[in-house]
């Protein structure tokens, strides 16, 4: 059984969210890119920090989701971030997932506020989750300080788990610290709590540990492979793979991350608008980009399902 | 002539935001407040750091300024924060506040990615000024790196001032740094580019450099003597003036000091829904409140119009 096509295991991707010429959401773009994503076995934690979610409005992210679900895909494979700032704003999105099906949500705390207490985030949950109050609501809490400032300790995790233990599902580490990760696979995950590293880079010790797979930014452009570790982790070639993985990633983490993986796309599907990063972001500016490309070229970087992804009305897209 | 009152100099204050039993922004004390403040000669920064304004959805803040609008207070002596993570809701806000009047708005940059460069944050401003596209439109640029991590640099302030001389109208600094205010007011007041310090600590050295005012907190609680300060601070009176200012202030500051100032409210009205607040901030307990009532007791504190924050229908309001 491939687990990674089956349920919210193996790899996620926050899939990059493209803009049109006016700065829009471009919906046409986002399901091609949704489609080839699945089609790799890489499921959809759309909205999360790599697809510049918190730079979305409520109403745009709702449209995106109604436009991906109207186009046929799978709630099944879908964990949308709901977290915000505003409680109604992550109450709004957290029962629009779930009504619309999606197999769970991926929550960052209110993060405006810094130095919070682990009190104050778990009030924040509760009430998203008293205020939705369905029982088909799975949670998975994104940890994120290097970006959110808010995070979760062990305790609230604890906490949450024994209020809401049907409802608390997992989490994303993006702290970028194994030792972080490790502490949770191994009191966490035995009750059940699916960890999901924050990156590839942890994706093997991660299952090695018995962790739920990894939710990756470089899922977007390096899918196929990072999914092929997932099914193949216990195969002697997998030490190896994780090393061609990190050093496709590694080519990505010169720049910006977000308008590297938007320029690789430009770049390899021939449609420029993918380029677009929406403000505070910048695009990468002429020369990264040749650089980026030339270290991709070297490392025989490809863009699978890059032809998919060309220009509307320039290949034939089913949607 | 009144500074404070005819104009947005002098002080002016992040209006606390009341909560109803269930939660939502309670209009009713919240046009008292703003009321009372306005008679003690305190303009109105709605929608501050202090305000849970980022706890509040886009039609939360939306209705609030129109409570107070239909409630006739006077949108010439507001100033409502208008920034957000996402553009769309920056620029609904903004744009609701310049068509509603208000005298100008205080914006944060978008504050979820951090180490963003000068040009993106400069790009969002110019895409909600372009985006507004109204002559009536004043920004005051919101510099508060404690919390949002993101800032304005020196450069950054002076391209938008260039790029912009009309729009850009001044600053809010709440960066806790004396040295970052004499600077802003050395080189940017004299550009008719109003300087406020982000709190009354700096209220008197501001005034004497030549800057607007302040835009503080403690405005909420302790508004009568921090005007006072604003207009004599020419006097032989101000600098003790300014010392009992700050001794007021660090009583609250011992405190995280939004509770604090709720918790104030609601013992010197006797209207205990003034106490709460929005996840993921938590109220004081009952030992912080005991404390701080001792102190303020001890340095003869008193609110001023507490009567008019009654409880509803204890006293009567016109409104």
């Amino acid at each position: 059984m491939n687990a990674a096509a089956s349920h919210l295991t193996g790899v996620l991707s926050p899939v990059l969210t493209p803009f049109d010429a006016n700065g829009a959401p471009c919906s046409d773009r986002f399901i091609r890119l949704c489609r080839s994503l699945l089609d790799q076995s890489v499921g959809l934690a759309i909205f999360g920090t790599n697809s510049e979610a918190n730079s979305l409005s409520v109403k745009e992210k709702r449209a995106l989701l109604d436009a991906l679900l109207d186009a046929g895909l799978p709630a099944a494979r879908m964990m949308p971030g709901t977290g915000a700032c505003a409680l109604p704003d992550a109450i709004e999105l957290t029962r629009h997932a779930v009504v619309s099906g999606c197999a769970g949500v991926l929550m960052l705390p209110p993060f405006y506020y810094k130095g919070v207490s682990d009190e104050g985030v778990f009030r924040a949950f509760a009430r998203v989750i008293d205020t939705v109050a369905d029982e088909r609501l799975r949670i998975y809490l994104y940890h994120i300080p290097p970006v959110a400032q808010v995070g979760f300790s062990a305790a609230l995790i604890e906490r949450l788990l024994d209020a809401f233990p049907q409802t608390i599902a997992g989490v994303k580490d993006s702290s970028g610290d194994w030792s972080n990760t490790a502490m949770m696979l191994e009191r966490f995950q035995p009750r059940g709590f699916d960890v999901f590293a924050g990156s590839e880079t942890f994706l093997l010790r991660t299952l090695q540990a018995g962790g739920a797979g990894c939710i990756t930014a470089t899922g977007n452009v390096n899918a196929r492979e990072i999914a092929r570790l997932a099914r193949e982790w216990r195969t002697a070639d997998a030490a190896l793979q994780q090393r061609r993985l990190d050093a496709i990633r590694s080519i990505f983490q010169q720049f910006p991350i977000i308008p590297a993986m938007k320029a690789a796309i430009a770049w390899q599907s021939g449609d420029e608008a993918w380029a677009s990063v929406r403000p505070p972001l910048v695009e990468l500016d002429a020369s990264q980009r040749a650089k980026l490309q030339t270290e991709l070229e070297a490392a025989g970087f490809e863009l699978t399902g890059a032809a998919g992804l060309a220009r509307p009305g320039e290949t034939a897209v089913a949607s």
